[in-house]
C-alpha cells in the first residue's frame, strides 16, 4: 500500500475554503466526516469524501483541513493502515491515547483569533453540531455552514450518486403493509403531539415502505428521505424509480386513494426546502419529530421551539421487533446460509488438508458462490471477514491480495460472513481447524463458546437492555484473564442493514432499547491474540418468551433462539471444560442443525454436505 | 399515623412568596428539595424542610407549593408513608408512574403565563437547577434563587444547626496524614490546570483533613467548606470547634508551618462571599474545580468560563480507594462487628425460640448494645432495618411501634445493619429461620445466596466498572423467574458514610468509576416477596487483585475479599442447588469465619458466642 499524493488536492481545497463562489468568507479550517447525509455506517462511493482528500479509506475517521494542516482522526483499528495509506501532508490523531487531542482542542490550538470552521451541514448531525459549535465559540472562533460540499467540488471524477432499481416486498416478507406503518407511526405521533415527523435513516425508510435498493453495498437501501404528515405523505427520492410500474403498483401510486395514503413524489435534492416550508408554517405548539442524529441542515429547518428530537426514532424501534413474517424469513435465509456453509466447510476439508491451495480470498469466494447458488439470494450482507492465523487477531479483517493467507492444517481458521436474501439477512461466524488444534487453542475456543451459551440461554426479565447481558458472555474468559475489546451484539435487519439500533449487547452502551420479544440481535464473543490467532463463535439470535417457574410476578420473561443452525467444530471444544448444562446445550444445537439444515440438504440433493453435516453433529460425551 | 395539619404552615409560605421582605418580586411557586447544602444523603434535623412544610419524612421527595396548590413528588418506596404522613392540601405526584408529571411539566401546567418559581439556590445542585430552568424558560417562566429560605423564615421551632465537637483521627487510622492529601490533591489540580478546588461534600470534607464529626445522624461528618489553592487552605466551619487543643494541634493551627499548608478557618456563612471574590480575581485560562452536583449559589459564584465541574471529585475517587491503614481498620471493624453479631444471634436462639417475647425493636437494640461494647464503636452507620415476615419485604424498612412485629419460628427474620467503629465502618445483611423454613424459602435463598456468591467470586479485568458485574448477582434468580427491583452493592466509606461514591455494583447507573484494588463496596442481592417475607444476603468485600492463568495480556485482574465475616445461616441453604464450587465457596467463607471471629471471640472470652459459631460453621455435604 502506497500512500495517497495529496499535496495538490489539499492545494485546491485550501483555495476553495477562500473562494467567494462558495463560502460567504473564508473559512480557515473544513472539516470532512466519514459519513453521508443519512448517517449511515456503510456508504456510497460518492460519500467517500474523506477517503479521497486524504487516501484513507478505513470506515471511521474524521479529516481537517486548515491553512497550515492536515490532520485525521481515527481509532485504533485503523492506526497502521491510515498511517500506511496517509502521506507527510497528514497528521493522525490516535482517538483515545491519552495525549491525542479532540478535534475543538486542536482547532482552538492551531486556529488564528476568531476564525471560522466550516463543515457541510448535510453530512454532520445535528448533536455533533452542538458540540463542536460550543466548543468553538467558547474559545472565540464560529463553526459555519458550508452549503456546497468543497470537496466536491475538487472531486472532478466524483462518482455519480447511485440510483439503482427498487425492489418491493409484499406482505408474505413483511408481515405488514406500507400503509398499516404509516398509521401506526402516525399513532405513535398523535401520542407525542408531533404533527410531522421526517425520515433521515435510509433503512427507515426502505422499511416503512417495504422497499428495497441496492445504492449502497451490503446494504439494500436507496438515496430517499420521507415526511410523514398527519394527512400527507412525502417520498423525496430520485431518477425514473418511481416510472416502474412494479414500484407504482406497490405504492398505489396511480390509484384513487384516501388522500391522508396519496404518496407525494418529490426529488430528493428538494427536501431540505420543503422542510424549511413546513418548519415556516407550523403553529404554536406544533411539533417535528426528528432523530437527534439527524444532518445538522435538516434539523435547523425546523425552528428549535418545534423540534421533538429523540435518540431513537419509532421506526427504528419498530422496525427491530420483527413480525411473524419477518422471524419466518430470517428463519426461511438462515436455513440457506446454513447450507451453503456446509457446502462450504465439506469442501475446504477436502481442498485444504490435501492440497492446501486454498487461500483467504479464494475460501471467501467460495462462501460467496456456495449462498448464490440459495433461492432470493440478493448480495453479501458485508464484507467477508475470511482470515487465518494471526490475520484472524485482526477484528475487522477483510483479505487483500497483500495479506491474503494460505489456509493449512497448523492455523485456526476464522470466517465471518453473511448475506441478504429476499426473506432475512444473516451474519455468522465459525472458527475451525483443519489439523490439529493446540491444547491452548482449545481452551480458549472453548471458553469463547461457554460464553456464547451464557448469552444464548441467558433467561432475563422483560424489560432488561441487551448491555445487561454483556458480562455473561466474559465470565468464563475472565476467569483464566482473557477479555475481548468488541461487544457481544449488534441488531441485525431483515433483509435491510446487518447493523442495525436500537438494541445490542454491549459494555460500550447504556442507551440501548430494552430487548423485547421479536427483536434479533448477535452474540458473538470472541478471543484475540496478536499475531497467533483468532476465535469468534457468532449465531443470529432471536429474542422470544421463556418459560420460568415464577414468571417475575407476571411481568414475563425472554430468552433467545437461535437463527444460525451451522455447527460449531468439535475438534475445538476441550469437552471437559465444559459444564453438563453446557454439554446439554452444544448437543441440543447440533440435533437441531442435524434436523433442520439436514432436512434442507436433503431436499436440495447436496449429499455429501449432508454427509459432512451428520459428522459434524455427532453428540459431544464429558468424560465425568 | 396521622398526617400532619398544613393548612396554616401553607398560608404562612405562601404570604413570604409575595413578601418584598425576602423576595424581590413574588413567585409564584416555591421548590422545596430534600437534601442540604452539601447535596448528602442524610441530613440534620435543621434541613429537614420538606418534612416540616409537608410532615412526609421519608429519605426522597421534592416538595412544590403554589398559591393553589402543594405537590410532592416521591419514588415506589415512599407512596404508602408519603400519602399517610401528608393531609389534604397535598397532592401526591407518585414518580416513576407512567402518568405522573414531571416537576417542570406540572408548573408549567399550572403556573399562569410568565411566572417565577423560586428556590433556595444553596439546596439545589447545579445541574439540576439547569434543567428545570431550561425547562421553565423555554416555557416562558423564570426560575429564581430566593436567598433567605422560606421555609426557615416560618420555622419557629427550627432545630439549630448542629456544631458537635470533632474527633482527629491519627496516621495509624488514615494512612496518610491531610498534608499528604493535600499534596495530592494539588497535583491532580496541576494537572487540570485548575488553581482552586472547592469541597462541599461533608464526607470529602472530613476525609481530607482526617478529621470527624457527629453533626448528622449515622455519618460521622460536620458542616463545613474548604476551599484549596495551591499555595492557600481555607477552611470554613462554625462553632468553638477550632478551640479544641486536640483539633488546633492536628490541624497545627499554631506552628510555624509553610505558608502553603497554613489552614484559614473562616466562619461557615463566609464561603460564598470567600468565592465570589476568588470568582472576581481569576486570571484568563484560571480555572476553580467544583464537583457538578455542588449548589447553584457556589457554582454560580464562579464565572462560567472558569469553571471546571466534574461528576467525580478526586477527592471522592482518592477516598474510594483505601489504603493499607483504612483496609486494615476496616477488617478489624468486621471483626468486631461480627462478634456483636455472633453473640445477638446466639441469644435470639436461646430468647425467640422458647420465648417469643424479641420484637424488631428490641432486636436491634440488643444489636446496638453488642456493637457498643466493641472498642473504638462511636454510633450505628445507619437504622438498623429489624424485619420480620412481611415487614422484611419492605427494602428500606425501619421498624417504628406502629409496625412493630415479634419475631417467631414461624418467619423469616432479616437484619441489615451496621456501626462506625473508629477504624471502620460495617453494613451488614444476614436472613434467617428460627424454626424450620419451607422448601419456597430455602429455594429462593439459595438463589440469592448464589448470586451473592457470583459477584463475590467474580474475576474480572482491571477497568470494570461495576456496573457490569450486576446481572451475575441475578443470574440464578432469573434463571427461575425471580428478581430484586434494587441494585446490588454501594461503594463504603472508611468511618464515613456507608454509601459513598463513585462506584457501586447497579444495573441503574453507567457513569461509575471502574473498580481498582482498594476500593471497598457492598454485595447485597435479594428476593421479596410481597406480604410474606424479604431476604437479603450482605457482605461488604474489598477489591484486592485477583491471580488468574493469563492475567489479562498484564492489565491484571480483580476480584472480592470478603470483610465481613458472619455466618450464613446454613438451615436456609438448599445445598442440592449449590453447584460444588459454591458449596466449597460457603465452606471456605465458613471457615474463615471460625478462624479468625472465633480467636476474637476467644480473646474476648465470648464463649458462648464461640460454640455458637462453631455450630454455624460446620461444613455443607452437597448429596452427588
Amino acid at each position: 500500500m502506497s500512500p495517497k499524493i495529496t499535496t495538490e488536492l489539499l492545494r485546491q481545497l485550501r483555495q476553495v475554503m477562500k473562494s467567494p463562489k462558495y463560502v460567504q468568507e473564508p473559512v480557515q479550517a473544513y472539516i470532512v466526516p466519514s459519513g453521508d447525509a443519512h448517517q449511515s455506517e456503510y456508504i456510497a462511493p460518492c460519500d467517500c469524501r474523506r477517503a479521497f482528500i486524504s487516501g484513507f479509506d478505513g470506515s471511521a475517521g474524521t479529516a481537517i483541513v486548515t491553512e497550515q494542516h492536515a490532520a485525521m482522526w481515527t481509532d485504533g483499528r485503523y492506526f497502521l493502515q491510515a498511517a500506511h495509506q496517509m502521506d507527510n501532508n497528514w497528521t493522525l490523531m490516535k482517538m483515545g491515547l491519552k495525549n491525542t487531542p479532540t478535534q475543538e482542542d486542536w482547532l482552538v490550538s492551531v486556529l488564528p483569533e476568531g476564525s471560522k470552521v466550516g463543515v457541510d451541514p448535510f453530512i454532520i448531525p445535528a448533536d455533533q453540531w452542538k458540540r463542536m459549535s460550543k466548543a468553538l465559540r467558547s474559545a472565540g472562533h464560529d463553526l459555519v455552514p458550508v452549503k456546497e460540499n468543497l470537496i466536491d467540488t475538487i472531486w472532478t471524477d466524483c462518482p455519480q450518486r447511485p440510483c439503482k432499481p427498487l425492489i418491493t416486498l409484499d406482505l408474505s416478507y413483511t408481515g405488514d403493509s406500507w400503509r398499516d406503518k404509516i398509521v401506526a407511526l402516525r399513532s405513535k405521533m398523535a401520542e407525542r403531539k408531533v404533527v410531522w415527523f421526517v425520515v433521515t435513516a435510509l433503512d427507515e425508510v426502505a422499511w416503512l415502505f417495504n422497499l428495497r435498493g441496492s445504492d449502497v453495498e451490503y446494504n439494500p437501501v436507496f438515496f430517499a428521505y420521507a415526511v410523514i404528515g398527519l394527512n400527507t405523505i412525502r417520498l423525496f427520492i430520485d431518477g425514473d424509480r418511481m416510472m416502474d410500474p412494479a414500484v407504482r403498483e406497490h405504492l398505489q401510486l396511480d390509484s384513487t386513494l384516501e388522500p391522508e395514503f396519496k404518496i407525494q413524489v418529490m426529488p430528493y435534492g428538494s427536501i431540505l426546502s420543503e422542510l424549511q416550508a413546513i418548519g415556516a408554517g407550523l403553529l404554536p405548539k406544533e411539533k417535528v419529530w426528528l432523530s437527534d442524529k439527524a444532518s445538522y441542515a435538516l434539523t435547523e429547518a425546523i425552528p428549535k421551539a418545534y423540534r421533538y428530537l429523540t435518540p431513537y426514532t419509532p421506526i427504528c424501534i419498530a422496525k427491530a421487533v420483527k413480525n411473524t413474517s419477518e422471524t419466518e424469513g430470517m428463519r426461511r435465509a438462515h436455513i440457506k446460509d446454513a447450507v451453503a456453509l456446509c457446502e462450504l466447510f465439506n469442501w475446504l476439508e477436502k481442498e485444504v488438508v490435501p492440497k492446501g491451495t486454498v487461500t483467504e480470498i479464494i475460501a471467501a469466494d467460495k462462501a460467496e458462490e456456495f449462498r448464490s447458488q440459495q433461492k432470493d439470494f440478493v448480495e453479501l450482507s458485508f464484507a467477508t471477514i475470511s482470515s487465518t492465523g494471526p490475520n484472524g487477531a485482526i477484528i475487522h479483517y477483510k483479505p487483500v491480495p497483500e495479506t491474503n493467507r494460505t489456509l493449512s492444517v497448523n492455523e485456526i481458521y476464522l470466517l465471518d460472513s453473511g448475506a441478504q436474501y429476499k426473506d432475512g439477512t444473516t451474519d455468522v461466524t465459525r472458527t475451525m481447524h483443519f489439523g490439529t488444534p493446540s491444547a491452548y487453542e482449545k481452551e480458549c475456543f472453548t471458553y469463547v463458546l461457554k460464553g456464547h451459551i451464557a448469552v444464548s440461554a441467558a433467561i432475563f426479565p422483560n424489560g432488561t437492555k441487551g448491555h445487561l447481558l454483556d458480562s455473561f458472555a466474559r465470565s468464563a474468559l475472565w476467569d483464566s484473564g482473557l477479555d475481548y475489546l468488541h461487544g457481544t451484539g449488534h441488531g441485525v435487519g431483515s433483509f435491510l442493514n446487518v447493523h442495525e439500533g436500537p438494541c445490542g449487547i454491549s459494555y460500550k452502551t447504556f442507551a440501548d432499547e430494552p430487548l423485547e420479544a421479536g427483536m434479533i440481535v448477535s452474540d458473538e464473543p470472541g478471543y484475540y491474540e496478536d499475531g497467533s490467532f483468532g476465535i469468534r463463535i457468532e449465531n443470529v439470535v432471536l429474542v422470544i418468551p421463556a418459560e420460568t417457574k415464577y414468571n417475575f410476578k407476571n411481568r414475563g420473561s425472554l430468552t433467545f433462539e437461535p437463527l444460525t443452525l451451522v455447527p460449531i467444530q468439535m475438534k475445538m471444544i476441550d469437552v471437559n471444560l465444559l459444564t453438563q448444562k453446557e454439554c446439554n446445550w452444544v448437543n441440543d444445537y447440533h440435533q437441531k442443525c442435524r434436523e433442520v439444515i439436514g432436512a434442507e440438504l436433503e431436499r436440495q440433493g447436496r449429499h455429501e454436505a449432508l454427509r459432512w453435516l451428520i459428522r459434524e453433529t455427532e453428540p459431544l460425551v464429558r468424560v465425568q
